[in-house]
């Protein structure tokens, strides 16, 4: 068998354990015959287009260890949005050469729903400038907005800093609130999808009814919400609120934005002191947290589920690679909910790119927390 | 020996510990020869006023045990100042009424510099009013900025929490920052004394010197900062910036600051945005995070130093009162600094009421770290 190399790279927003699919990717390479050498490129896909190609497979067992427990992306990520090959092909004909040049025929991309657009783009484009590459995705995305998967990795240890955080600062405000600080506001992730918001539902075993969630899909209505903060601190003596990043009021508008990015993304944040001001108003001695990348950096409280599935996606992304399914990203099936079981499976890319799934499921819980 | 009855109470800002301090507090004055029952003000001491009293009496070893490892004040703290005895005697008149009636001899409050103060109030009020009330305090802040001990129950699980958050949240921002975020600021607690932002300098090992720290004790100058962030972000690609809510301007004031409590003290929090927006007029993309009450209620992540500390002045406490040590508190002694060795002293509550302990010592390192 004639053996190609694979490169991996990172991309988008990290998690707490992107590093944990990096590892097992570099890990299951090494032992796959049609592998011969595994790179990663600095900076997700830039790195390809610089010629700066790291070359893992000097690293020992340990430190392999080592970075899967780290958080961020350790051989550097990007937001960087390609050109629509049809309409420029300059770049990846760069890109098909610097592949070349290495001998790489396995490209596995690492990030979420843009991503997954720039890994099709680049396997069209190889398809038109007829190099042999197979690009395979690895899911990853804090948002959980991910299609066509029941879960992604990055979301749940997210999930599970949020519920705790969320959980153990109710205690503190409850301890509080007969003379002192009313509300809590934390500020969560998560522009358009709740999954994050909503996982501090977790937490209502902990803190009890006193809780709100303000997720991006139910329009903000002041009124509505005021009544129901004084409704909260009424029957329990104080109310904390989870906000998504992403309010929005009953026209769509963000109720904080400023500037936008590179893919036309409002960079969102400091909903929570506009929230908070509200409460203020209300009557109520109030308290505000901005999780940030705190929630997806925290790789001290990840989700152990979160780190398998993360550890399974890299480990079924080499195979689809080697097995030529170009275009494709392993995706997480649920089995059963209680006991959680899953399996990985594959799917088209096609699924993923530029969709946003939205937070249906968890919204049946959510309305009746914010009613 | 005639045995009396002893009440605790919590007083001020809770922290990831204090209910370790009130477990051991309980635990220990059930095996003490002096003390029959042991009571807890619900909510400071407004349960005294009110006469709400808890009966800790009935709880287990296991339910002391989980009370050990619960953030917030599970028996309700407050934020209220008692006038001056010589001022008016009539609430103390209603406190000692209420220690009669339950025959409490010995009061435990458990709280930072302005709860000792009124711990002192108390002990004075008794004295004129003739009642034989032992008042003692067991020591609460994570602000560190309490006279007289080496270091404060609270703080060091506080700091501890500063410190992985910033590690992390570097380790991410620097694997953005090619072509995103290059700089992420982190707002913490403190008021006037910068403990726990200079605890960030733990971070240092994992994040390097792309580190900056802005304690309230180094008034900020709007040109410095920006000139030393463009240094950080030449040298290491980007820099992370954490910030104590108390930051000042070169005249004192503070940078963010609405509305004034009890005690005329500012409430402060969202200097970060402030800061963010100076990085972004400087021409950096900018996240920024506010970790408010998440620090002092993170007890997942609490320091087991801390932990044990929390339990020794708890302990200690009951035995000064049983002691008759009116109006004293136990303080932690620093034996050495390495390996880490300290014990628990007693010292006068004047030494400690409504001082504020600078950040002198920390500061040597945090200049190094602002130049």
């Amino acid at each position: 068998m004639k053996k190609h190399n694979l490169c991996y790279a990172q991309s988008g927003g990290v998690t707490a354990v992107i590093n944990t699919s990096a590892a097992a990717v570099i890990a299951a390479a090494k032992t796959t015959p049609a592998v011969h050498r595994v790179y990663a490129a600095q900076n997700g896909i830039l790195g390809v287009l610089n010629e700066e190609l790291i070359e893992t497979w000097h690293e020992s067992g340990k430190s392999l260890r080592q970075l899967e427990q780290t958080p961020g992306g350790a051989f550097g990520s990007c937001r960087v949005k390609l050109p629509d090959p049809n309409d420029d092909l300059v770049p990846y004909a760069r890109l098909m050469d610097v592949f070349a040049a290495h001998d790489i025929r396995y490209f596995l991309y690492n990030g979420g729903n843009d991503s997954a657009d720039t890994a099709m783009k680049l396997s069209a484009a190889a398809r038109t400038l007829n190099y042999p590459l197979v690009v395979v995705g690895v899911p990853k995305t804090i948002d959980n907005d991910l299609a066509a998967t029941d879960t992604c990795p990055g979301f749940p240890s997210a999930a599970k800093y949020v519920a705790v955080s969320i959980a153990e600062t109710m205690l503190d405000v409850a301890s509080m609130s007969a003379t002192s600080t009313k509300v809590f506001v934390l500020e969560v992730m998560g522009r358009h999808a709740g999954w994050l918001a909503a996982a501090a539902g977790m937490a209502v075993p902990v803190g009890g009814g006193a809780l709100m969630i303000l997720p991006p899909e139910v329009p903000w209505r002041r009124a509505h919400f005021v009544a129901t903060l004084h409704r909260r601190v009424k029957k329990y003596g104080y109310a904390a609120v989870v906000v998504s990043e992403g309010l929005c009021d009953s026209k769509g508008n963000f109720l904080s934005a400023d500037g936008t990015d590179q893919f036309a993304h409002h960079q969102l944040g400091g909903v929570a002191p506009i929230i908070a001001d509200v409460a203020k108003h209300a009557g109520y001695k109030c308290h505000w947290g901005v999780a940030d990348y705190m929630q997806r950096a925290a790789r001290h409280i990840a989700s152990a589920v979160d780190a398998k599935q993360a550890v399974a996606v890299g480990e079924v992304a080499v195979q689809l690679a080697v097995q030529g399914k170009n275009a494709y990203t392993p995706v997480i099936r649920r089995l059963s909910d209680s006991p959680y079981r899953w399996r990985v499976e594959a799917t088209s890319l096609k699924k993923v790119a530029n969709r946003e799934r939205r937070n249906s499921l968890a919204l049946a819980n959510v309305v009746l927390i914010c009613s």
